[in-house]
């Protein structure tokens, strides 16, 4: 596996591989790697012959008062994990090569990004698209894989690549959970054992509300209403959201018509998860 | 020559271009092509072996009170142009193809766009960079050719290509003049044989301008005391902005030290003109 550090350095392997007609697979992370990532890596592996995984902490997705310098690193555990699913190249740029100091070109989104985390991360999907167009500006994928886990992110990265015309085919990749339901996530390491616990909150919730629509329910008011009481029973510091929307505009809906993405945000403390399901499809 | 309107066509053909390692030229235009354009084109062939003109009159980089419906087009004259000057492509996509009803990604720019053109047409610069980021996806240009009269769009395409990273080579050839002066534009087209007359003082400002630095002036105020009776005396409708800046950086500078652009902004009727020069380099 090769280790890349330098952007010039990615780019121009990259365009040495596409002239030779290479079919380049990119998992973009910010590292700290878990189940979930090794699930898309080894997804890209069998929709690419040369698959690379960046690993990058993009300070521009992080707002003044959140988690950026805390965020957890291992580079040495991330490149292993790399290694054992196969990948073919570790992109790990310094955030100086990245971003000059007068950096001033910024990719947004002004509809699929105002609700959700975009409510309450103001700034956020304006950092990861950036991010993630410069990512595919430097390893030219064909095929880039993102976790649903993420599912708001997952569908902003859909609309950067058909709004802007990226040559590149979006996969989204089931959420991989612990065997409790827990979904996982690289925060999950903020989290001590009594939030832990609380933490499943999220997953229960959520398959509840799936239980309900497969008895028939539709009533996004009462598939709330069902959900609300099992997240509030773990005392949660904050509960962000919780939102059901149709999974392609990201507008609140009130039924269950078509695909529907009933998506959480809770706060333990200072962890703040994530977690959804799509139902109706 | 070939004529290409679909996008989609657009990209496959250039993907697979390079695979076949062609090198691919990219110049840039809204059409109504003139003696400028075509020394765009002309050196984009120098400079490549595939050679791409797109003609697309881009509604996003229009303000509301703008010229976007009443802009000059000549379809069967720019493909003439195009032909003698010896482009291998005409991309001339339909504006439903290149922007759905629900487009919401936008390419923005916060510190070289905020002076100059950039203060008078709000959102003009984020139409520029996000439909050249479109154009840079479908055509995946080696090198794009840009023109020099449009100095701050210039400046903001080659920030947009490294902030973004896009693997492309930007070029940006100089101005080309009328005989007395005039700087070509499709604009132009707008002017009545008065205005025509009284828009070379634009031309005669800059020359000016230079005239002095060349015998030692470096005093961006005296620059400008010189120049704004030569446009005055043309009974202009508006001198939007006669400005010295930093060519880096695009602010103001007190003093010609390094490379400058002197740039200016005049209306005669509705018409908009810009013109400007490079000093101190």
């Amino acid at each position: 596996m090769n280790l890349i550090e330098r952007p010039r350095e990615m780019q121009e392997c990259s365009l040495k591989l596409r002239r030779e007609g290479r079919r380049i697979g990119l998992v973009p992370t910010m590292g700290f790697l878990h189940e979930g990532h090794a699930a898309l890596i080894r997804r890209a592996r069998t929709l690419a012959d040369w698959c690379v995984v960046s690993v990058f902490v993009n300070p521009t997705q992080f707002g003044p008062h959140e988690d950026f310098t805390a965020y957890p690193r291992d580079p040495q555990r991330d490149a292993e994990l790399c290694r054992a699913c196969g990948a073919d190249a570790l992109f790990r740029p310094a955030a100086a090569d990245m971003y000059t100091a007068d950096h001033s070109v910024y990719v947004d989104e002004r509809d699929l990004s105002a609700g959700l985390c975009g409510a309450f991360r103001p700034g956020h999907f304006r950092g990861v698209l950036t991010v993630v167009a410069k990512l595919f500006n430097l390893v030219q994928p064909d095929v880039a894989v993102f976790g649903q886990k993420d599912a708001q992110q997952a569908r902003l990265i859909q609309r950067l690549v058909r709004d802007l015309n990226f040559p590149v085919h979006v996969v989204i990749e089931p959420t991989v959970r612990e065997p409790d339901g827990l979904a996982l996530s690289s925060r999950n390491a903020y989290l001590n054992a009594d939030e832990r616990r609380r933490a499943l909150s999220l997953s229960q919730a959520l398959r509840r509300a799936e239980a309900l629509v497969r008895e028939g329910e539709r009533d996004a008011e009462r598939l709330k209403a069902a959900m609300r009481p099992i997240l509030e029973a773990a005392a949660p510091t904050e509960i962000q959201y919780l939102e059901i929307v149709n999974y392609q505009t990201l507008r609140p809906t009130p039924q269950v018509a078509g695909p529907t993405l009933i998506a959480v945000a809770v706060k333990f403390g200072k962890t703040r998860l994530i977690d959804n399901v799509i139902v109706g499809r």
